[in-house]
This record gives structure tokens, sequence and C-alpha cells, in this order.
């Protein structure tokens, strides 16, 4: 049985991909040679990797506006670092906001380079909101934020204005919304959610940003030297980043990323009116923040766990609770997920009802 | 027509790899869940983290002596900023051996950190040797060589003997001798040679190596948190992972490393015999150090390389070009190769004999 995967990442992509980068394994492009076996410079792979680039780029309308898309290694955690390295002045400063795990991980690569300025945080009610009306100061070399937290549940659903550089950790609500992405200056995003497998980040910069600290960086933290090669200044995860672009394509034949808006929406609007109805449930972010891919909800009696657990399990359902640090359950709706699952787990909390 | 494929890398993997990693793409473990969908903190993945790491450790004779197994992201190219960043104590110096372009790299990121001594180079004669009969500094560090070099086809026949830490890049020739391993405190590899597809690097090191430095390590960098979290410090590349495990399990099921050691010997025979015999060829490695990994060879007449090349593309062979800073060809013969596309290659060698 196939099964309703709700895995806060990585996740489920879209068969048609799993079908062609297996195909790809066995023999890619016709070419008798698998693609984990060919030459990152093949003019093959040359050209997966020109495509991935430029679709990125189409796909978040940001060509010709002075963006590079780079797929590097390291996930998240390693831009965590990249980021100050390339863009915090030697005395300068940054400005980050705190809205979970992630943006807090962010911040301590961050302090090891100056001054780090949490212009807000919302850590002590466990991270159940986004932090609204800060100031962001405007002598911060660059303001940092983390746009869905999949822990907590919660996503900024609008951006501060600010005349400085704005970077933005979009691991795990990329290429799931419509936003007007030309004002950020650095989008980066681990593939393991809306993009592709584990195993390669996008970054995606303004490449005028640049060049401004006098830091010495190392070579493989920069990303000038990353945009100067093409995103081959090493080896490239070759697998990853060709699913990627086959994880793209279906994006863009189903019609980009508004298209997806609208099911994403539809299909988070069909999750949060069960917990909002069912007495049995409570959501535990704060309504306004939350997050269109990651629903996290809690059973207000506890006795009714191991039932609950069973049914849902029985029904077909995988990777459904929630974080240990919030415990209860996450749905986690990524791009993939189709509606049909999230009806299944709307079925088996209705049916709950019934059971006890 | 399956290709005979010379490439230096991303390079041939044994085909019962590429069946199995291909249908785990399909359906993992019978789980009726992609490999690419699942969550590395699943209990099946977490498995085969867990076996890669043992194995790993096990192929290369290091169980039970202080060794730990790290599969990381970013390719040696990371390891070069990793190594000092976990090595080189504040105000500490370094000595490295040069010998091409990936110890060049590894030694332009030290500089970084400190004093960086170069014991030896044969960058003067176009790293056509690997230096022999130089000193180690006992005050500095760790001494740090690559193993083999892919693209002057050069490999280190022994290793000098020294007090302090020994590092080395192996990315070229891991898995494919026997060397006492435990002569090294800390051996770095890119998998995409001999150990799996590009996008992961396995990292073996002697734990009592590390926290000597009193530097302030960025979290993704630093040895020890990985360590501490069983190479899970953040959401590793799964399926480079996996397909990892499935080549190390063909290599161990042939024997392991005695035994294709026997087999990469012959290989090299075949083909470096037919070089030193054919008289419209010649090596470009001196002989005692020609690498069992990468043969690099010339045409000694540059008019017969249009013939040659057609000949060789007919018989199926690909990825024969050189290194373009070397110029004429390379064939690699990682473990993968079978001894039949070595044989392929000579025939054609012979056969160029009555062509021109």
């Amino acid at each position: 049985m196939k099964k309703h995967n709700f895995s806060a990442g990585p996740c489920i992509l879209p068969q048609e991909v799993f079908e062609k980068s297996a195909q790809a394994v066995l023999n890619f492009n016709d070419s008798g040679l698998s693609i984990l076996e060919i030459s990152h410079r093949s003019k093959d792979f040359v050209a997966v990797m020109d495509e991935a680039r430029a679709l990125a780029l189409e796909l978040l309308g940001l060509e010709n506006k002075g963006y590079q898309a780079l797929f590097l290694q390291g996930g998240a955690s390693m831009e965590f670092l990249r980021v100050p390295n390339n863009l915090m002045k030697i005395g300068g400063k940054a400005a980050y906001l705190d809205t979970g795990t992630w943006a807090s991980g962010a911040i301590k690569e961050a302090k090891n380079f100056g001054e780090t300025q949490i212009v807000a945080s919302s850590k002590s009610e466990n991270y159940n909101h986004i932090p609204k009306n800060f100031l962001i100061p405007e002598d911060a070399n660059y303001f940092h934020c983390t746009s869905n937290n999949t822990i907590f549940g919660t996503q900024m659903k609008s951006f501060p204005e600010t005349k400085i550089p704005v970077v933005c950790d979009m691991s795990s609500d990329i290429f799931s919304r419509q936003l007007d992405f030309s004002k950020f200056d650095l989008i980066y995003a681990g593939a393991q959610k809306n993009m592709g497998p584990a195993g390669v980040t996008l970054v995606v910069l303004k490449e005028e940003i640049l060049g401004k600290t006098e830091r010495n960086i190392p070579s493989i933290l920069d990303y000038q030297k990353h945009i100067s090669a093409e995103s081959m200044y090493n080896t490239p995860p070759v697998f990853a980043v060709y699913t990627s672009l086959l994880t793209m394509k279906w994006l863009k034949n189903l019609g980009g990323i508004s298209a997806i808006e609208q099911i994403n929406i539809a299909k988070a609007k069909l999750l949060y009116d069960e917990i909002d109805r069912n007495p049995l449930f409570e959501g535990t972010a704060k309504t306004e923040d939350r997050s269109n891919m990651n629903a996290t909800f809690l059973l207000k009696d506890n006795s009714h766990t191991e039932i609950f657990d069973k049914m849902w399990k029985e029904a077909g359902i995988s990777g459904l609770p929630g974080h240990r640090s919030v415990g209860g359950y996450r749905a986690s709706m990524y791009n993939a997920l189709p509606l049909e699952s999230i009806q299944v787990l709307v079925d088996v909390m209705q049916e709950l009802r019934f059971k006890i």
C-alpha cells in the first residue's frame, strides 16, 4: 500500500520524480551510463546544472534581476556559516529574528563573526508565534529571518521592510507560495522539503551584495567563487541536483508557484478546519501564524493517544508524530503531498470521535 | 551498448549498486516509500547510517581502535577547511606535502589558520612524481598528504613515519589497496571514486586527536559535534550514504580491500605494460610513482590523435581524455571498472599500430 507520507523532511516528492530519477540511476538520458557514474564536467550534466540554476530563478521570478542561483552542499546549517562569512563586515553587525530552532542555529554561528543583534524572539512562549513590530537596526550589515518553522508549525506571513539586505532561510517553504522574491537579497533552502532529496542546498542571491566585508573567506565558503565556477567549484552532488531539477520541472508543468500555492492553501484549510472543529484536538501555533507547510496539533486528552495512533497507522499514514520539543502531532503538507492524503487524516480525526 | 567508463570521477560503480539504489528510489526496504522521502531519523535510515559507519571502519581494519567514521557533506574541498579548523592550534603550524592540485587546495585553506610549511613539492616538474626523503617538522600539529593524484596519475606507495598526527586525503584511492590504516590519524575521501556517488565524504578519524586547538570551531565544521550526533548533526545526504553502503557491501562480498587490491594490480599492469611496450604511447608519471587508479599517457605523435580518438569511441570507451592541465589521456581504473574494459582499451592501443 502506498503510504500517506506526512514526514517533516526529507519528505514526499512527486511520484513521477521518483520514477524518472530511478530510471536515470539505471540509464541517464539513454547514454548507457548511470547518472551516478558520469563526470560532472560532461556535457549532459553541465546542461542539467545550467537548467536547474535557470529554472530556480524562473520559478521565483528573478531572471535578469542581478540574481544568481547556486546548488551547494552542507544543508541550511552550512549556510548559517556562509552567510556571516560573506556578508558581515569585520567589526560589523547583523540583525536576526529568532523564531525557533533553525533561527537559533543561524544566530549561534553568526555570533562567531561579530555583533549579532536579536531583533525579536518568541522563545519564551516556546516559539508558538512569529514576533511582529520589531525594529531592524539600519547599521546592521543584513537582516536574517526564517520563513517557516517546521518544529513549531509557524510561518511568516509578511516580511519587514528595511533598507539593509534581507537574508531568508526558506528551507521548509520555498516554492510553496508566491512572494515578491525580489525583496530578498539572499535566499537559501536545503532541498529536502519542496525541492528535492537531502544533500543539496539552493542559494539564490543578488550578486551586488557580495565583496563588501574585507574578510578573507575560505574558498569553499565563498559565494563569489561558486558563482564564478557556475556552481561547479568542486564536484556537485550530481544526483541531488538532477532530482531537484526534475522536481522543479514538475512544479513548472503544474503551473508554477502560483498554482501550487492555491493547492497548498486548500490542503492547509482542510486540516486546520478539522483541528478547530474537532473537540478532541487543538493546534499549538497561534492561528494567525499557522504554517501552511507544517500543522502542529495535540490531542486534548492524552488517554486517546493509543487509539488515535493505531487508527492513523492503519489508514496508511506515516510521519505524523510531532518533534520531541513540542510533542503531539505534526502533519507536514509539502508541495507533493496530495489533498487526498489530508482527507485521509481528517477522516481518521473525525472517526476518532466515534471510537472513544 | 554498455560503456567502458574510464571517467576520473564521478565514476563507474558496480552494476548491482545501480540496480539496488534505483530500486530504493522506487521502494526502499519494501516500505512503500522511496529512499528519497524518508526521514533521516527513521529507524530504517538510522540503521543504514550505523551500518555504513561500522562497515567503513571494518573494511579499513580500524574497529575498536579509537576511530570514528563520519559521512559528511561538501567534498574533500570542505575537509581542506575542516582539518586545520579542528587540528591546527592557535599560533600553531601544519606540515603539508604538495603533490598536485588537490594538495595545493588543501594548503591554501590551511594558510588561513596559521603557519603552513610545505615539506616538499613536485610542482616544478608538473607534479610528475611524488617527492621523497623530506623532513617533517615535529613541532607541527599534523602532517597532511594526498595519497593519489587523479590529474597527474601519481600515487604515494609509502608514507613517511612521524610522531605527529598524519592526515591523508584518500579521495581517489580509498578502499583500493591494503595499507596499515592505523598509521593515519585522519583519513578523508570524497565518495565519488571508489565509495559511492558524488555528494558525501567519508571522514575516519582517531577521536583522541580532537579538542586540542582551543579554537572556537563553527558547529558544522566541528568533527566532535558530528561524532556526538552519530553523523546526524544535520540532515545527511540520505541517498548518497545509502548508495555508499551498497558499494561497501559489494566490496566486502568480493573479499574486501585485499581482494580488490589484487584485481587493481592486475588491471594497472595490463595497461601500463601496453603503454611501455607500444611505441606510439608514453606515460607521463614517473614509473615508480604511477597510480594504480589513474594512468596518464600521451600519444608521442599528435597527428595520431584523431584516429585514436575515433577508435576508442567506437569501441564503447568513454571518459578517456586527460585533464586539461596535462593533456593526452587518462584511464581511470577504479574498483568497479572490470579488467575487460582495460582489455578493450589495450586492444585499441594495439590496433592503432596497424591503422597508421
